[in-house]
């Protein structure tokens, strides 16, 4: 999650307007005047790396494979399929991103649906009060829609975590790198009491440095920013205490009876090839995952860095350079989103950049201002050349326009 | 749903003796002491007609396919795959179970995960009390938990419907046929203010006649069921007002963004399989998938009412005959599950059963007294052989007996 977007909203806007929509990111030969939609973080970007990769991703199932609600594991998650459960190790241990020996591992449709168990297994049904769910300023919009989605009474969302001065218990919900700014982060409540759990959905060498193995006592990652199969959905948690693991299943168990055993067999494929590929570094062939990524980011950052000191209107942060213990030099984040902040003058990025029919998420849902937008680094190629097309052609004078009323 | 069932309980038991586990139905070779795990439906029983089917039911997906987390769909549900829609609208149209146009078909991971939406979706942040959620006993076993599972503000379980006399408004599940007693089932608290949800799970023609095309307001349907495939967590709505529609899809958007693509084009695929075949009747390639549910369930139901009739010391309804519009002749339901009720004498069927090492679900589980169990009918066969062979072994003298001490 972090990575995990809400997406029904912006598809409105799109829609409403009446023209095409492009949220797939993989559409070709868009409009020039297309809407440009980096709302949500559609990862379609790896689409090309993954049609090289040929036979060796594919799957197939036959129609009498899978059909019991239970896997064969021997873990405590009891939908957990075998196969998953070795390549998620694999992976952590190829990229070093963290430790998995000692933690139990639950899967989730999505790392959403693991927040979802979280909450629910950190909170108990004999607390006086709800639990406080807090999180630092900017953080990931979906987390107050999923704290209160049906008003629990185990749970409520707390707000910004540097401002939580309750003598309560509390959960923190830590995204590091985070989502929408890309920086590493660190809990920032610090009291007793309090429970963290750590969402790493961009905790990977395409997006920042790894610069040591995590061991935190409840990570999520998920594999829609990991390697781009976002309509997977699947993701996993890393859970130090068993009891809370259990707990974690047990919800999964009532909310959706387990996890779709093709979507986990499929993903396990996935990340098993990219751990066997990630110690080749700079093949010919280019089979390695993680190089691909990094590379691709790398180049989308530099083009956009250009294009905003070119116009002047926009200022992205800067994310120091530090030693990656995976590809063992100097790296620099290059986040999955823009965390971009107007110039003076401009009062609401987001409806200002709607006028200029790009569709991004305003700074308000990230319990920051409108002066910030977050905007998708991830999506298609075709949309990432129109969006800086787009925004290199934005002048100074544009900025007391009105916004596009089509769009409104 | 209906026929999801909660498992972790009963696998913890079978576990908790030390003694092979059997969940998967699927083991050859069971000892001939092994403990039979009949407390959930694991619907395996289908796995050899599935095997006979080749290729036709096998997919295969690439590296490359569905990344997004976008469905390329029409529809409202903007995560529902076009060629799921098509297909469970083939289905239901071949079957002639429902009515499909004018509903919204709205996917989940499961149809639980569809009742957690439909809950969401039928009631307001604004009213001032839950809303109470009632089924007539005896209920499916999971409805209690799922509508308490995060202590909603938003609504409460109720309990039995027909003891439900609040002035105020309810959501009834109404489970047709009833899970877990086979019977075809109705609204019964008929008042004002309230909402009906029809859990649709068993209405096909292996379980039942199929007596008309439904057209109530909200229908839940599972693949689980109704092919088999439970390990692929496929559930579909049909709901007739789009409002209700558009808060069940923004449900799953918050809960899991959506549901696995994997999954869906695998079910789609299975689902077009069945619908196509279901107008070949009597072809000796036994190719008409309802044919070969409906033979294999009503021999189970004859050796199973032969053995009760032989040991006289269970008993189990009495279905009546009733014209399948979809077999064209009058049948008998042979439900998924045996509601089995002890005679006098013995006052926990479920702890006497487990004596003899077999796991059923308790009455109590439903709202109904611990002299009924709730016992699968879907599992392997061999299962389902030892079950009755071990039946057939239990004398009228054998109910005082102490239950096996490993098991309790």
């Amino acid at each position: 999650m972090g990575g995990a977007d809400q997406v029904s909203g912006t598809r409105m806007v799109a829609n409403g307007g009446g023209m095409e929509e492009n949220h797939s990111g993989v559409a070709t030969n868009m409009p020039i005047d297309a809407i440009i939609n980096l709302d949500h973080g559609d990862p379609t970007m790896y689409e090309s790396f993954w049609k090289k990769t040929g036979d060796k991703c594919t799957v197939e199932m036959k129609g009498y494979e899978s059909l019991s609600y239970f896997s064969k594991s021997k873990s405590l998650c009891w939908f957990l399929e075998p196969k998953l459960e070795d390549a998620i190790k694999s992976l952590h241990g190829a990229v070093g991103n963290t430790v998995t020996d000692g933690y139990t591992i639950v899967v989730g449709t999505g790392s959403s649906h693991l927040l979802h168990a979280v909450l629910y297994a950190v909170t108990s049904r004999d607390q006086p009060n709800q639990m406080n769910v807090v999180s630092a300023a900017p953080y990931y919009s979906a987390y107050q829609e999923i704290t209160d989605l049906v008003k629990s009474g185990l749970y409520k969302w707390g707000g910004d975590a540097c401002h939580f001065d309750k003598n309560e218990p509390y959960i923190e919900l830590v995204t590091s790198p985070n989502n929408p700014s890309g920086v590493i982060q660190e809990a920032v409540v610090n009291r007793e009491g309090g429970i963290l759990v750590h969402d790493l959905a961009y905790y990977w060498p395409q997006y920042t440095p790894i610069t040591s193995a995590l061991e935190f006592d409840i990570m999520l990652f998920t594999a829609s920013k990991c390697t781009g199969h976002a309509g997977s959905r699947i993701g996993w948690a890393l859970v130090k205490d068993k009891e809370v693991a259990k707990k974690m299943i047990k919800f999964m168990e009532v909310a959706t009876i387990g996890v779709s055993k093709e979507a986990q067999l499929r993903v396990a494929n996935i990340l098993q090839v990219i751990a066997d590929d990630s110690k080749h570094f700079g093949s010919p062939e280019g089979e390695n995952f993680f190089e691909f990524g990094q590379n691709l980011m790398k180049k989308r950052w530099e083009i956009l860095r250009e294009t905003l000191k070119k116009n002047q209107l926009f200022t992205v942060p800067k994310y120091p350079f530090q030693r990656c213990n995976y590809f063992g030099d100097d790296t620099q984040a290059h986040p999955a989103f823009a965390w971009m902040k107007c110039k003076e003058g401009i009062e609401d990025c987001e409806k200002f950049l709607r006028g200029h029919k790009i569709l991004t998420r305003n700074g308000r849902r990230f319990g920051s201002d409108p002066s910030f937008v977050r905007a998708s680094m991830v999506g298609g190629e075709e949309e990432f050349n129109l969006f800086i097309d787009r925004l290199s052609k934005i002048q100074i004078g544009d900025k007391n326009e009105k916004p596009n009323a089509n769009l409104e």
